[in-house]
């Protein structure tokens, strides 16, 4: 839906020559406009609410569970208390005076704002101490005692799922907005938050059909999203019944809907602000800090501020770890007949969500291939961990990770090529996917035949010997958009001709105000750089569902299309009287346009499908298993790309990030506790690590529905870059790693578990 | 023009529940509900951009002329430089580095920012000092020294209007957004900005009709807006090449696009925000700190803050001391055959909206009366005194003290009893005003009989003896409203079902909120308390021109009426759809309605008629001179009234206003100098100084195209109160004084002037 609104005909009608503009087609779209947010960027003038004070505010720090599971028994602030200058010490109990029932989530209500009754996880909010000073507050949230009875707790998602495991939360609690889930609403006895099933064919004939099947499972950890700008929240009371709440979130629209269901206040109650965020990959969404925050402020009545330290940020929201069961039967030729999927997700202690990402992945986790046979089963499990929620891919990382190495399997199994072997898979425009949803606006053969460009498939590699062993390796993937779903957006035309975007989309590193700009500008015939967009508010910016899922260039990208185009039908229409013009033949309203973007799509799974491949090249050191990859390279579908330049720098950033992912990045979680909680400990890609050949590759299939057919690209480099390396690994000392991240030890332990075979160079 | 959206049709649909409506008609319009802001004002929470502090803000404090007209030689700023913490003085030459053509103004770009090259008011801005501490600011301000060449100064309005008057402007310099004014550009050697002419019938032979004429000549001194929050303006940088400015401001969407004009920048780089006002009546509009804040704030790359005294504020801007001369033609019953009008408006240095109050003010000025022929001069003059402005009212009440004590005179003349005189000459419902513009929706009989009922007329009134004596006198007045004029609103529906107007009207204590709440409300089936009225902020509220001329009830009122109207018809079909009823039926397209209000009224000099009358009985004690009023009642047809408590409040507020503007207010300028600026010295009503039987009396006359019948109201309290006293005075004292305040030296003068008369109880 997009609405808008023109202003003053009046102030337009007396300069004529403001009002004479360039026709659609200005060239503001498919050019790599430099972001309109770089100036302020670089000279720290541009907005981030971690730098933000308000007069007054109390600094809040979070005391932690220091067990996994646990009763509390109580909880001992006197020491915290008699630090001087500590104002207050809030407890889950506190909470619950000002919230009766303060337990949030955006699938299941089941995370407290503070620990009540019990612990869940290590690292889980227990009270907050506030004080006009930080380190006084950090210094008493040291001294907050609590006692603990203990229960027995569970890590392994797949053990977790069994019956006779320890039981983590007592009932279920859907969220009500999510209708189908209601029928899981006070479900018992069990950690399966969710379970997601997908039906195609007939599984067992596919098997029986086959001549080959092929049996795996492999397996994710837990990773973080680790955004430079740490979690941060201030809120304040705004007049005597109303609530500011200022946050790093990639979801304001949520969290005012959120914040005022726990307070049981109407939303036009509660404001929510956000500025540029410094990276979000999913992490922001939601509630994390804001319901805790926000019931701070409310209670102690002055404006509260809260951010978390990077230790803090593993105690909040992580990647699912996953397991992921695969078995597949292919004929000689390699064509696959039927797939058989089952994945279980980490959830952790709250499902956050969890049940999403595992019935939304689920649904495209037997991979872009045209399979007549499908069972996909995902089931969203809770265990004793940090919770997991949305990360860049929204699951589709974990199961390309899977049905890529397989892929790769079954091809070296066949003798196919594995390009090969992908290209009589495929699944082509016109053909259904396994939830029956046909392919449209899709070319999966572009996207090979880049790949093979680039990574100069036909010429053979160098596999080396010694010590040094070089191997190479692609992978494919899809992903469906979020659907239904709904984004606003207002293009208001100031009285001098310029121009503003109102909409609720978060600009977090992504470029979405520029790409915006480009597209309101692009039917203006303004410059984008001349386009101010304004950021969220939610007292002022209409509704968006969030930014999150690659649907903003889509999703918000149509709404100010709409609203542009509509202001632009105006603008003419009102030229037309000043320059008496025939206004018939305008065929303008006095009205607006208003378009549900997506609606029309409810019967569908996605809007549109997000497709890419990946191709790595690496030298394995067999001494120590250090994996070096020396090329990568991520190819994506952007559509019709609205901006080529950050389409292709989105490209390299998920390709760097899943390269972390991939080669080292890891929670260590032992019983419970998280051990390596610091970026020394716990480590992320460095200018240093990186390929030295890194590309971005840009296939343009344009979606007839897209803005100027655009497609959403945020997160389709992540999903093949960990199969890709996985698969030259195996290229390269034939060990096949089931297991991520691909660190020297596991390479290590593989090629001695392997060591009775010669390695040859294939 | 009206826009709105609706959102999140997901989110709407599936408690049906909440979308079950009560139907429009529910009770919220005609009906007092309590100020939406009640709590918050006595609370304290209500925001004030006088309580705002920005972080590393630095506070300004404004050197000011002090001779009344004269060249700059030089501004030595040496010793206030020297003042430890002094960060910067800025002078009208650093202005003229950042904006070369650094004159502004609503009407003409004729005041400097800081004065350049000559002075033309006693306490005209000629630097400004800027420190973090206040005080130091201060302090330095008063080291300031500037060398002057004095020039002859004019200060009587009809003086300066003469040929051979020291001229105070070289050329005139009228605003490009006013297309007719632009014959005046460049005009040189006067100091008339403007004369407004109407011309009706044949003014001689009118008077040769007349059985007798009347010529008089009123004055009104000049007084003050004495709003009780300061002026205060706050600017900060906004990213590298945007500018926020936070202003308590009745027309934020005009200070945007002055300063940006100023600048040379696109509006949409200025954002502009207001909070409550604490008053404005009409002082707060247009450019006043704004310009010379931003200007400071985009020098030193540093948040800026000037807030001015009270006696700061004498220098600012006033309300126009005028003469009125009358001359008026009437048949021996009373009918007034002809009437010659002319009136000379005291401007002031800078013109700010004076010419336009000239103009305006200037159509209405025969008065209510059905005249054949009339000739109306209306002159906005400047002279080296503060400049004037709007004031509650709009230049209405100077000539309904005029008009309005005559009418007495002539009544009292030709032995008519007032009341009756004036049954004989008022327009009545389809009857030409001067202007040739029909009267619709008016019923001036209906206020004369409330006055009449009121005032109990019928019944004798006791004049008294001795020293105290009583009089009772009545009037009427009449004023147009602004137009042609643009509003627009946004209802906004959020998930929940609670409602969300964005609006520009700048509640500065008059009950916008309230009002707008109450329309919306109405149509939407929601108690008006429910709804949050979000305050002005250019980058997202849409354009407003401005909170003046009683303007809003009207034209923001039917912006918010359509967008509300609309949302309801969204809800409907969006209802329907979840309801699974026929669509069709309900006959909505996925559509926004936009309504340019006003637009269609641009060949009428308003859109609706605004009518007062009041009356006033009075005791005065003939040896001191002193009036006491015992009794004062304001009427006024407030159409049908959205929220008749606020609406009766309007009147009794303004009714007190204009009655310490009849009695005691009057800035005195001596030689250019105002020798009683504080309100020690200029005194302003207090509770003991109000009338005992204070009433504001609402007249019912529904305007066919105003929100649910309502019209404007909030200056008609304005108009007849000076002339009810004036009358009341003659009624019981047998003197008439002609000049504004009564004070009791003048009304002493008067009588001693008549001391050969014998006192009579008439």
């Amino acid at each position: 839906m997009a609405a808008h609104y023109t202003e003053s005909a009046a102030k337009v009608v007396e300069p004529p020559s403001k009002i004479k503009r360039k026709a659609p087609g200005s060239g503001q779209v498919k050019r790599s406009v430099r972001r309109l947010e770089s100036k302020a960027k670089v000279d720290g003038s541009a907005e981030y609410i971690y730098n933000l004070s308000l007069p007054g505010m109390l600094y809040g720090k979070i005391a932690r569970s220091s067990i996994p599971h646990g009763k509390i028994l109580s909880i001992d602030a006197t020491a915290a208390l008699a630090i001087e200058g500590v104002h207050a010490v809030i407890t889950g109990e506190d909470i619950r005076r000002l919230i009766p029932d303060p337990y949030y989530g955006p699938a299941f209500h089941d995370q407290p704002i503070l620990a009540l009754d019990k612990v869940r996880y290590a690292g889980e909010p227990v009270a907050v101490v506030l004080a006009a000073d930080p380190h006084v507050a950090e210094e008493a949230a040291d001294l907050i005692a609590v006692e603990y009875d203990p229960l027995e707790p569970v890590f392994d998602e797949v053990a977790a799922s069994k019956a006779g495991a320890p039981i983590i939360h007592d009932r279920l609690r859907p969220a009500a907005t999510f209708p189908d889930l209601k029928y899981l609403q006070g479900r018992s006895g069990t950690n399966v938050a969710l379970s997601g099933r997908v039906r195609r064919g007939d599984l067992e004939k596919g098997f029986r059909e086959s001549d080959h099947i092929f049996e795996h499972t492999f397996r994710n950890g837990k990773v973080i999203h680790a955004p430079l700008e740490p979690f941060v929240t201030l809120a304040e009371m705004n007049g005597p019944d109303g609530l500011t709440i200022h946050t790093a979130s990639q979801s304001p629209s949520f969290v005012r809907s959120e914040v005022s269901r726990l307070l049981g206040w109407p939303e036009n109650r509660v404001r929510v602000r956000t500025a540029f965020l410094g990276g979000g990959f999913g992490g922001k969404l939601y509630i994390k800090l804001e319901a805790l925050v926000a019931a701070c402020a409310l209670l102690v009545r002055k404006p509260v501020r809260i951010a978390l330290t990077m230790e803090e940020q593993f105690y909040t929201i992580t990647k699912h770890g996953a397991t992921v069961r695969l078995k597949t039967g292919a004929k000689k030729d390699g064509r696959i007949v039927a797939r058989e999927v089952e994945t279980w997700w980490n959830g952790g202690a709250y499902a956050d969500i969890g049940p999403r990402v595992a019935q939304k992945s689920g649904l495209t986790s037997a991979g872009p291939y045209d399979i007549e046979n499908i069972a996909i089963d995902s089931h969203a499990i809770y265990t004793n961990e940090p919770p997991a929620g949305a990360l860049r891919g929204f699951g589709v990382s974990q199961v390309v990770w899977a049905y890529e190495s397989q892929a790769d399997i079954i091809a070296r199994a066949l003798k196919i090529d594995p390009l090969e072997f992908r290209r009589r898979n495929i699944l082509r425009e016109g053909r259904p996917h396994a939830t029956g949803m046909l392919m449209t606006d899709v070319d999966i053969d572009a996207i090979l035949d880049r790949l093979a460009e680039r990574m100069e498939w036909d010429r053979p590699l160098d596999h080396g010997s010694g010590t040094i062993r070089r191997g190479r390796g692609i992978a494919i993937g899809i992903k469906a958009c979020v659907a239904p779903t709904t984004s606003v957006a207002m293009v208001n035309i100031y009285g001098d001709g310029s121009c503003g975007i109102c909409c609720s989309t978060v600009d977090m590193g992504q470029g979405s105000d520029t790409a915006m700009a480009q597209i309101a500008g692009e039917l203006l015939g303004v410059s984008a750089e001349a386009i101010r967009v304004i950021h969220p508010d939610t007292d002022v910016t209409p509704y968006d569902m969030a930014t999150l899922g690659s649907r903003s260039t889509y999703h918000m990208g149509n709404a100010v299309r709409h609203a542009a185009e509509d202001a632009r039908a105006q603008l003419l229409r009102i030229a037309a009287t000043a320059l008496q013009t025939d206004i018939d033949e305008l065929e303008c309203r006095d009205g607006a346009v208003l378009t549900r973007s997506g609606a029309r799509m409810s019967r569908q799974i996605t809007p549109f499908w997000m497709l890419g491949g990946a191709g790595a090249e690496i030298e394995v050191d067999t001494e120590t298993g250090r994996i070096r990859v020396t090329k990568l390279v991520n190819v994506g579908d952007a559509g019709s790309a609205i901006n080529p330049d950050i389409v292709e720098r989105q490209l390299i950033g998920a390709g760097t990030m899943q390269f972390g992912f991939t080669i080292f990045e890891e929670m260590i979680i032992n019983e419970g506790q998280v051990v390596n909680a610091s970026f020394a400990d716990y480590k992320i890609p460095g200018m240093l690590d990186l390929p030295d050949d890194l590309t971005g590759e840009l296939v343009e299939v344009p979606h007839r529905h897209g803005p100027f057919g655009a497609k959403g690209i945020g997160e389709t480099g992540m999903f093949c870059v960990s199969p890709a390396i996985g698969n030259a690994l195996y290229d390269a000392i034939e060990v096949r790693v089931m297991e991520m991240p691909l660190t020297p030890e596991r390479v290590l332990r593989a090629l001695r578990q392997a060591q009775d075979r010669p390695l040859t160079s294939d």
